[in-house]
């Protein structure tokens, strides 16, 4: 198969995105060269849009057409209210949940020795800054409840504790339809030290 | 996440790719566009390439940056046999198997009501055109061990038989490492059936 460069590389480029391995990338392009002229095409034009048209929020920096974003600019939503999140996928999945009614900030991360993520690695700046001046009342710490996770609310709840804020952090506990016996001590240490009074 | 529609067109698109789902797309489109001029630039101007190049081999329908593709053209390859599948996809699986050095002939599918897939469907006069006039001696139908690629195969052999030419069909027995026990009975018979004399 020599000189078949150019859609090996496109299988290779295929490959390397999260989720895919070498035959899932093969059985991508093999779709898409079969109508070139419908399904190449089509990919290639939403990408392109999508290039052209992808901004960071100046505010949160969430990935959105518009900056601020839409989620920043909506104020039918509580803007008084800033959920901390490590990442984009973090904001999607909640408003997924359609649990959360204000804006978010995305951190870019959480502190990490091993993935070498530094206190300023984080966008704190921007996070003091709109909590000074856009009257924020509360935040909420929604980072993974990994250790990594774990500790950047804890380093985050430090940077914030003079402002007047109301801080609080997501709770730890057993996930709906989660069953004891398939749950890790970490979890079940933290639902019982979460415990609260049961009551109708 | 209203006015988000580029994104989520995106998102559709991708899930809509064999293999893929909602979730496996957002994760892949996210990933794109963390770092937008590297990463959905790099695969714009790649599937861009492809789509420029990619062309249908006039003799045996393959995908190829040439026609002839780089097997039909390829003259240390035996020009003389011909292996016909039904898909590009089985060419590659062939290749990348290394077992024969010969040609292809792809059928784009084989005969199934179900697909309402016909005999005017498979590439045949291309086929008996090469089977005369380029000089074949042995045609090798590699068709699937479905149904479809039996019927598909026997439909063929019919085709082929006044021509002069050794027709083979692959064998079906117990894949290498199989073990009996995890064998359908229709494997087990047909292993069975193609015994050969064991020696050394």
């Amino acid at each position: 198969m020599t000189q078949k460069n150019d859609i090996e590389n496109l299988i290779s480029l295929f490959s390397k995105l999260p989720g895919l391995g070498q035959r899932s990338a093969r059985r991508i392009v093999l779709h898409l060269l079969q109508e070139p002229e419908i399904r190449l095409h089509n990919l290639i034009e939403m990408l392109s849009i999508t290039k052209s048209k992808i901004v960071t929020c100046e505010e949160c920096y969430n990935l959105d057409i518009i900056s601020p974003c839409n989620i920043c600019s909506d104020h039918s939503r509580d803007q008084s209210v800033i959920t901390i999140v490590e990442s984009v996928a973090d904001l999607w999945a909640m408003e997924r949940a359609k649990i959360f009614d204000g804006t978010y900030h995305i951190l870019g991360g959480a502190l990490s020795a091993s993935k070498n993520m530094l206190p300023n690695d984080l966008r704190l700046p921007k996070l003091i800054e709109r909590c000074e001046t856009h009257n924020i009342k509360e935040v909420i710490l929604a980072t993974n409840a990994t250790i990594e996770g774990q500790t950047t609310a804890f380093f985050i709840m430090e940077q914030l504790k003079d402002l007047d804020l109301y801080i609080s952090r997501i709770a730890s506990g057993i996930p709906i339809g989660g069953e004891l016996d398939y749950i890790d001590e970490g979890t079940l240490t933290a639902a019982m030290n979460s415990r609260k009074q049961f009551d109708n």
